[in-house]
C-alpha cells in the first residue's frame, strides 16, 4: 500500500481557493488501533458548504484549522478492521474528509447496503443534501398544494429534490439553472414545470412569464441576481427558506452598490414575507422521517436524480471550483478510489 | 360653522412629503345625511404608514388618491347624530383623515369613554400602535424569559410598548433612541434595562456593550444604520418582526453601496435568523386579546406611554415630516380641536 493521499488547508483563501489553500500531499498510511477500522475512501461529496468551512469567520460550525486535513462526507469500504461490529469490505457513510485513507473510531459510521440504493446516493439525494431539501420545505417552505416554488441551483444536489418535492406535493415547481442543458434536464428528466436560465438576456422576463401567478417559496440557494430576479414576484406571505448564497462565498469585501438591502427589506415588510436561515443539522429529529418518506420514491423513480463524478483526488480542488461558479452537473462527487459495489 | 379644513393629497411626494403634496384647504362643511353621524375630529393620528400611502407604489394597502384627503386614525366627537345608535356628544374612534369634520356611516366608529382610558390612547398605546408592538411581538418575535430585545424606535409610539411588554415578560429590553433626552425616558420612565443613542460616535459599541449576551429579537421600525450595527450581535435564532423601515421611507432612487443585502443574507444564513414582515391588520383576530391584556398593564402603570402633541391642524405636514426624522417624542398626535374630555 502506498501512502495517504490528502488535501489540507495550507492556508485560508481569500476569494476562490485554489491549490496553494486546498494542498495535495501525500501522508502516512493511517493505522486502525484497537477498536478502530481502516477506510478507504470511495467518495467525496463535494459540498458549497465547505467554502464557509475554510474562512475563520464564524459560522454554524467550527473551521477547518489551518494544517488539517479539508473535511467532508464520504463514502467508504472497510479494509481492516480492529472492531468486532465491523469488517473488511463493509460500507459506511462516513465524514473522513478528502483524503483517500483514515483510521476512525466506528460510532460515527452509517453501514450502507447497495442493495438499498446506489452507495453514492448517502452524500446525495438520500444523504445530506437530500434532507436539506426535505426538511428545509417541511420547516421552512411549508408549501401548499397549487402554490408556485422556485429554486435557485435547481439541477444541483439539494435544489433537484426541492423541486421534484415541490411537484410531489402539488406545487408548481419552477427551477432557475445555468444554461439550456441544465435547464433541459431540470423540466424533461426532473420534471419541473419550467426551467429559466439564469444566463440569458432576457432572465428577469422569463422568470416573470414561468410565475404567472406570482412566487409564494423561494429556495434561496445562491442569492445574487437569481434573488433579485425573484423579488418583484413574491406574493404575500411569501417564504423564502435560505440555505445558501453561494454567488456571495468568495466575496473578499463588501460588494459596489447600489445597496439592494433598503429595497429588499421594503418587500419583506409589504408583502410579509419570512426570510428564514437553516441548516440541517439543526433538525436532526426529521432524519429518519426524511429517510421514511424519500428513500421509496428515490427507489420507485418519482424523485430522480444527477451525479457529476470526478475522477481522482487530484481533481478536487478544480472539481470545488466548477462547483462555486455553476459548472457542475448534479451533485458534485470525487471518485477517490474504485466502487466495488458498480459492475 | 366655518367650513372644513381639509389636507388632501395634491400629489405624490418624490421624497420627503411638503406643503405642495399635502396641501391644506377649506372645504365645504359636511352634512350628516340620514342614518349618519356628523363628527369633529379631536385628535388626529400621524403615524409613519402614511407615507406609503402617499406613494402609487404597491404595498400592502391601497393608496390614497391625488385629490383626497388624506386618510388617518382619528378620536371625533359626534356633534350631530342622525342615527338612533349615537348622540352628539359621544367619543368615537373614527378614520376620517386629516380633516376638521366629517360626515359617516356609523358602523365602522367604536365608541369610546373617558372613564375607561384617555380617549387619545385610543389612537396610541390602546390603539393602532399598541396592538402593532402586542401582536408583533406575540406572533412574530416570541420572546422568552431571560432574552434580549432590540427595540429600534423605541420612544415612538409601537417601540415604546415593545419594550415596556418585553420587560413584561422577563426579557432585557435595550431601547434604540435619537439623543439624550429620548434615551433618558426610555429607561427611567420606561423602565428598559437600557438605551442607546444612534447619534453617537459610540452607538455601535454601545449597543454591544449594552447586549453582553447577544441580540435574540430585534425589532426593526427603521432599516438603517441601526440595523447595521445590530447585525453582528444577533444570537442563533433570533427573530425580527419588521414593523416598519421609516429610514428609508423616502428614498427616491437605490441608495448609493456599497451594497449590504448580501452580509446580510449571510448573517440569516449562519445565524439561522427569521425575519419577519408583518402588518397589524393580518392578525385582527387577536384585537381583543390585546384589549384585555395591555389595558390592564395600562391602568395599573406597568405600561406607560408619552404622547406628542402638536396643536392644529395646519402643523400636520411639519409634524409628520418631524415624525419621518425622529424629531417627535412619544405617540404623535395632532389636536384638531378641543378635548372636551380633558380639563
Amino acid at each position: 500500500m502506498a501512502g495517504n493521499q490528502r488535501i489540507i488547508l495550507a492556508q485560508r483563501p481569500e476569494g476562490m481557493p485554489d491549490e496553494n489553500d486546498l494542498r495535495l500531499e501525500e501522508g502516512p498510511m493511517p493505522e486502525a488501533q484497537d477498536g478502530q477500522v481502516l477506510l478507504r475512501t470511495i467518495y467525496l461529496s463535494l459540498d458549497p458548504y465547505m467554502r464557509s468551512r475554510m474562512s475563520a469567520a464564524k459560522s454554524y460550525a467550527q473551521s477547518v484549522e489551518v494544517g488539517s486535513v479539508m473535511e467532508g462526507g464520504t463514502v467508504c469500504e472497510v479494509v481492516e478492521s480492529r472492531h468486532p461490529d465491523w469488517q473488511a469490505g463493509d460500507i459506511a457513510l462516513a465524514h473522513t474528509g478528502w483524503q483517500t485513507y483514515a483510521a476512525v473510531d466506528p460510532k460515527g459510521l452509517k453501514p450502507l447496503s447497495p442493495d438499498d440504493a446506489p452507495i453514492s446516493t448517502a452524500v446525495g439525494v438520500l444523504g445530506m443534501p437530500g434532507f436539506t431539501a426535505y426538511v428545509g420545505m417541511v420547516e421552512h417552505g411549508r408549501p401548499q398544494a397549487g402554490e408556485t416554488v422556485v429554486v435557485s441551483a435547481a439541477s444541483g444536489a439539494v435544489g433537484q429534490v426541492v423541486g421534484q418535492l415541490a411537484r410531489h406535493w402539488g406545487c408548481r415547481a419552477v427551477g432557475v439553472a445555468g444554461g439550456a442543458e441544465k435547464c433541459r434536464f431540470v423540466t424533461e428528466e426532473l420534471g419541473f414545470d419550467a426551467c429559466v436560465d439564469h444566463r440569458s438576456p432576457t432572465f428577469e422576463d422569463d422568470l416573470a412569464a414561468a410565475c404567472p401567478s406570482g412566487v409564494d417559496v423561494y429556495w434561496e440557494n445562491v442569492g445574487g441576481k437569481v434573488q433579485q430576479a425573484v423579488l418583484p414576484l413574491f406574493n404575500e406571505f411569501a417564504r423564502v427558506p435560505v440555505c445558501g448564497i453561494i454567488a456571495h462565498y468568495n466575496d473578499t469585501e463588501t460588494p459596489e452598490g447600489p445597496n439592494l438591502l433598503p429595497a429588499f427589506m421594503r418587500q419583506v415588510l409589504t408583502k410579509r414575507l419570512t426570510v428564514r436561515g437553516f441548516i440541517q443539522f439543526d433538525h436532526a429529529d426529521r432524519r429518519r422521517e426524511f429517510f421514511k418518506t424519500v428513500a421509496p420514491l428515490v427507489k420507485d423513480g418519482t424523485i430522480r436524480h444527477r451525479e457529476d463524478i470526478v475522477e481522482g483526488l487530484e481533481n478536487a480542488v478544480s472539481a470545488f471550483q466548477g462547483l462555486l461558479t455553476g459548472k457542475n452537473f448534479g451533485k458534485l462527487l470525487v471518485q477517490v478510489s474504485e466502487d466495488p459495489t458498480r459492475k
